[in-house]
């Protein structure tokens, strides 16, 4: 059996990378990494779906240890992603989708060359402000800092691998399906498929 | 607007290519290549649908002009990818499939890396076996040799990008629409929607 893929998926905030995304995790064979992090839970927050809650000595020492795929601190907090239940996931040939932000995930490219990276963006700036808008959660100051967040992210897309507009959720869907299934057909995944072909004689 | 792709299609004999493409180039923007050839027209072939059919001199002055993409001589007769209809095909922005054994592929890599190679696999040599002798057309001995090439032809496979089983016709199709859906949304042929985006403020 072949392993599965580690996609890496970044996109700015408002851009709906998490609507896409939990349409994509419905597949079987697809799962959502969580990530960890040192900060305390929120009302409403499980341990294990929305994140692994971990002490600091404890995410220290997965650090130490070469466990963690990558990590961050913010806030005073560490935020990382485990790397045994991935690893764990694509050995037994699902694929892992991460999400992540543009610097978490530059870190992923250069340990894991093999890896998919699928930047999300939204149609336009201009719709993206409108979608923040909408929200009606920030103000205006925020607002505009998240467009220049946004603009500042946008302008590493082409680091990714590919690229999918989110302008229509379900075309959005399909486009990021299509790539999982090429990247499947890809023939350096697929050497077993091909040996096995030849010996069915 | 983004140059179309270049596709590169082979498999074995019986594996159906054929009938798979037949099914991608019913899309608006996909064009098959039509290749060229210096032997006569059969009952029923038409110039320009089946092959070009041209004369020796005018085969010859046009590989002296670099007019072909690739070419090889068969049994006496020239045959070969017009340059010309395939770049202009992807200057408008549309794909082209070229369906061309391995050799020909393999000299189409060296001059244009950007082309993106699918080879076509059988769901298995006994399969194969299945199709040619259900065709009654080739006698044992033939079917033998056909086998033969096949194993040697499928033995290539690895060197191509993608390869799709076709066991069913349906799931091979969407394979390949899968995998044109996935080269469009590559970083390196969307640079410009990535602008859109930042300039749409």
């Amino acid at each position: 059996m072949s392993k599965g893929i580690l996609m890496v998926v970044s996109g700015p905030s408002g851009c709906g990378k998490g609507t896409v995304l939990a349409e994509i995790v419905k597949s079987d064979n697809i799962f959502y990494s969580v990530s960890a992090t040192t900060r305390s839970p929120r009302p409403g927050e499980t341990d294990g779906i929305n994140y692994h809650f971990l002490t600091k000595d404890k995410f220290e020492e997965m650090i130490d240890d070469e466990g963690m795929l990558e990590y961050a601190s913010y806030c005073g907090n560490y935020y990382g992603t485990p790397l045994k239940p991935v690893e764990d996931m694509l050995e037994k040939g699902c694929h892992v989708i991460l999400e992540i932000e543009v610097q978490g995930a530059m870190k992923i490219k250069e340990k894991c060359p093999d890896a998919v990276f699928i930047f999300i963006l939204p149609p336009s700036l201009k719709e993206l402000r409108r979608r923040l808008e909408k929200r009606g959660t920030e103000s205006a100051e925020v607002i505009e800092k998240r467009l220049g967040e946004a603009a500042g992210e946008i302008a590493h897309a082409y680091k990714y691998d590919y690229a999918v507009v989110n302008g229509d959720l379900s075309k959005a869907v399909n486009d990021i399906k299509s790539i999982i299934r090429a990247e499947e057909l890809k023939t350096a995944k697929i050497k077993n498929t091909i040996n096995e072909v030849l010996e069915n004689a």
